[in-house]
């Protein structure tokens, strides 16, 4: 879009293959701690070399938290009485309560019954349950599969262990001309599902590799790949300091993965960077976007934007979790998200960060309006298209008073910010305008 | 409502009598001096022992203003011929021009007719009439009584006196645990009227009453029953540099007996914590309410309001003088207010109290998102309800950065201050926020 | 409208001639150097003695510019090979392209057309064409006449001059109590034109006439008469510092001689004191106005309103240029301006200026509501007006906070700020208002 971005020439290493990443990490059973998550921070590190993958042991405090125990799952099965596999842990990661403890016991079907979750409403699809701070057993199925079970007697069987060991995330800093920073975090922490997970990180992923190609940034990138909830409160607990001092802007990366639908979910504020940029960027989708409250929020920005952290973090999302029917279910698969809708949300990420990048303060060098002529600046041939060249060369000059940033004058001239962008770095480079930023 | 409003068990002492106090008081003659106004003050007094009643000389300097002559009245009556009483002050004060000199003499009706006042328009109304400050003598009477008058020699016999005395006004100091205080004002100066007169010093004392008898208070209330106009003049000066130092909020009460509606009037900014407080109660009742100009003030918000007071004084209403067809006539009697009417008066008002008294800064003492299970916050039994409960713990805990107020905080949130108010305090008890309201 | 405005008595020497001055003038054939400009200037400074015609040499640098060498014309025409003059620089002075360098030539209708320029859309209007800053020479003709034009040989002749000379401009300071000031521009640059041209001097004529008519001015005046653009650079060049200084407000005065609308144009914040002015008098025109946006702008405010100057300048118009189609040909002529349409401007602008002299920050001296009676204030015979009378007075009083502006509490009270004005000096002289006005 802008020669601040050469995603195209990069577009088979980083656009390219986001659908191939899901699918290979879509069969992987993730929870907030475990070998799936560590295999999935594995596999991104693989492709983001920068990517340092920390480990936090069990009992470690993190403000009101305590890190859990570590679980593990290697099998889980409800058998009938001839043996047969009824409900299989290796059919779907979706079969387990995440967190179950072991268990290997024959009951009947009224005593198994409260260990067995599903949806009525539903009825083909299987739901997405954690107990992670209570110990449980537990086995989700399709409502239709639950109505088949006969009066009799089962073997429940979950092969796990819940044991101290360690609560893993990723973190990638690409070093920018300043210490100042973006944050971009996604979360590892669901088994299979598309929209609710992989989505996130997968184009977290493609972005952090188009960030990482870049021939010259100026803000740092802080990108990280977390586990939801305990591993934002986690990560912020070592690094919340540093963070408030430096972060200019930030966006959490969820449900990026459909095509029905953009999302925006403000910062608590609502008035930040992250915000205004986002927002400056989204109303340019001719698709539109809908448009939350924080009251609906639900992700890590609960996290960062709590008071004491204050973090200027927005989300950006195409269907937002919990507002679509295949949310937390086994409906929410690879079907649902497409090449297309990663695409989209690689996008938009991009012409953000691409504008917080060229988002300066532009300051007027010449009193009064320069002669643009001399300068050769003035379309020597006339058309449409020139003639809005001009309108917009002017009138970025007419606001360039070195107090308002590029994102303001844009919405006061009402031209994308991009271009605007481009427009100021023909003036500089002709000593029309100059750069005043705040250091 | 709250803990903080035992409103309900002393409902006997404050609520359930408010009409029973309008009635005794109607048919007392109040003016903005005299023995009725003394009589109403002393009445009050009985029931709220508090109150102090000051008396200030004819002839004192109050700002522009003089408190004028003490006026009293035992007896005034139009007679014919036949020394029959056709008007008759005894059946209605109203029947005298407020203020009246007195007079007995003898006249032609043609001579009479200057000194009567009628309504063509309601022809079953007696006007009330008053002339404070021009010497005058007249009659009130319905346009039927005058048209009934036939040619012929009339008595005019007032039975008046215009003499130096004093000005009355109550004063009642209820100290709390700031010497920060919220001023309560009504006035005593309409002869027999319902809503525009008895309502506000009834809704007043309840008020007084109850603020009396809890347990604590944050603030202190200064509550005053004052003749309307001079006697709010003649209050500031002698007041007013204390009260632009203490004043968090006030309110005026008046016209708040009837059933018809409710009614806002801000303080000449608009924007001070009593319009806050008001409009966030208001917007809560079911009837809704009117919400009126500080251009169309009338009372003593005039005088509070004026640019060298300055003080945070908003008015809660329900019909509002000059808006309704019995306003300043003898239909505004006591069939026009009702105890309901009273109650829903007091309760607003109470409510206003209530989030003041509740309308603290707090703080998140933890970073990020707090445990709410292992406090027992987290409600054991999930229902709606409880899952609006803890919806509306988090977002309080999301927006307690101890700059908003509650009450930003409850607009920003979209739950009623009292209720969380109450949250706050649960909050509060288990260590999650803490009380940073500035001194 | 008030006694701060006794242009009545003075309209048969400002207002009355406007439409003559412009008949005067339309026949000269202006641009933004040369003879007619001069003469323009000249004829003004007869009307106004205080004016300085200040002349800068061809080569001077102004900021990003170069003034550039002066352009005369005697005669110019297109011949037939018959000797007849088709086309006539005597007929119209607009049939010669501004700054035409000189020519003498045969050429025959092919060679011819480049040098052509006519109006397909409107067949009998002349544009109105220049070339100042590109070394070029054409005829501008109607497009009837040009399609009249047989295949044949023409003699091109325009005998102008293209030397090192002056550009000229006017300017009349007319000092006022302070010396912080009021500017007013308008441009005399454009050959026979109305309402694009004429219209703006000698409104702006007529309104410096008044102003140095007035026996007393709080603020001086800077009335500057210049050729567009490269005139106002000039000025701006050689005063800026100082105009940024004691400018306290500015209007750009051009388009102001037609019937058909009244047109605002705001500064380029839209939030000076020039814009608050211009939209208070222009919201009481019965006529209503157009409010165009500063995106929209094409005149002197270019410069005025660039960011490194940055002065509080905004337009007042009737059809503002660019937006009617007679704009820019010869269809604006002096059948486009009438008297009535030059009195409407004339009337804005006055009113503009007189609410500038009495916007001053008045604060009440009494505490409280004053009493009007004992001051002979109050109405002796109530009516209708008298009610409103003493309702805008108290409602002066009641905001005269010394912080708010006159304008401000006209807009909050909903009164003309010439009525205010009237109000606050009867109160000011009643000791009950106090000036409080910044230095």
């Amino acid at each position: 879009m802008t020669h601040l971005s050469p995603a195209r020439e990069l577009s088979a290493q980083t656009i390219d293959p986001m659908y191939e990443w899901a699918r290979d990490l879509f069969p992987v059973c993730r929870s907030i701690t475990g070998a799936g998550t560590r295999a999935t921070l594995a596999y991104i590190r693989e492709r983001l070399p920068g990517l340092r993958i920390e480990s936090i042991a069990s009992g470690a405090k993190a403000f009101d938290w305590t890190v859990p125990d570590e679980w593990n799952i290697r099998d889980a099965a409800l058998f009938d009485e001839a043996g047969r596999r009824l409900i299989d842990f290796r059919a779907s990661n979706l079969h387990v309560v995440g967190y179950s403890e072991p268990v290997d016991l024959w009951l009947d079907l009224e005593a198994l019954q409260p260990h067995l979750y599903s949806l009525p409403e539903q009825p083909d699809a299987i739901p997405y349950i954690t107990s992670y701070y209570k110990r449980r057993w537990g086995f989700c199925l399709t409502d239709r599969q639950r109505r088949a079970l006969k009066p009799g007697r089962y073997r429940a069987m979950i092969d796990s262990s819940l044991a101290p060991g360690v609560l893993s995330y990723g973190e990638c800093i690409l070093p920018g001309a300043s210490s100042r920073e973006v944050l971009l975090s996604s979360y590892v922490c669901h088994p299979s599902m598309g929209n609710n997970e992989l989505s996130g990180p997968v184009v977290t992923l493609a972005i952090a590799r188009w960030l990482a190609s870049l021939p010259e940034r100026r803000y740092s990138y802080r990108i990280v790949f977390i586990p939801e909830t305990i591993g934002s409160i986690v990560y912020l607990s070592r690094n919340l300091e540093t963070m408030r001092k430096r972060t200019v802007a930030g966006f959490v990366v969820t449900c990026a993965g459909d095509e029905r639908a953009y999302s925006f979910m403000p910062s608590r504020t609502g008035e930040t960077l992250a915000d205004r940029v986002a927002l400056h960027v989204m109303r340019q989708l001719p698709e539109g976007f809908k448009r939350y409250s924080f009251l609906e929020r639900g992700s890590d920005e609960r996290q960062y934007c709590s008071p004491l952290a204050d973090l200027p973090v927005a989300s950006i999302m195409r269907s937002k979790y919990g507002t679509y029917p295949e949310y937390h279910t086994s409906l929410d698969d690879l079907s649902l998200i497409t090449q297309a809708g990663l695409e989209g949300s690689f996008r938009v990420l991009r012409d953000c960060l691409t504008v917080l990048e060229a988002n300066r303060h532009w300051r007027a060098v010449v009193p009064c309006e320069p002669q643009l002529g001399p300068r050769g600046l003035y379309p020597t041939l006339s058309t449409r298209e020139s003639g809005l060249q001009v309108r917009d060369m002017m009138n970025l000059l007419a606001y360039a008073d070195g107090k308002s940033d590029l994102l303001q004058i844009a919405e006061t001239i009402g031209v994308p910010a991009l271009r605007v962008a481009e427009i100021a770095k023909t003036l500089a480079a002709a000593s029309l305008l100059e750069d005043v930023s705040p250091a």
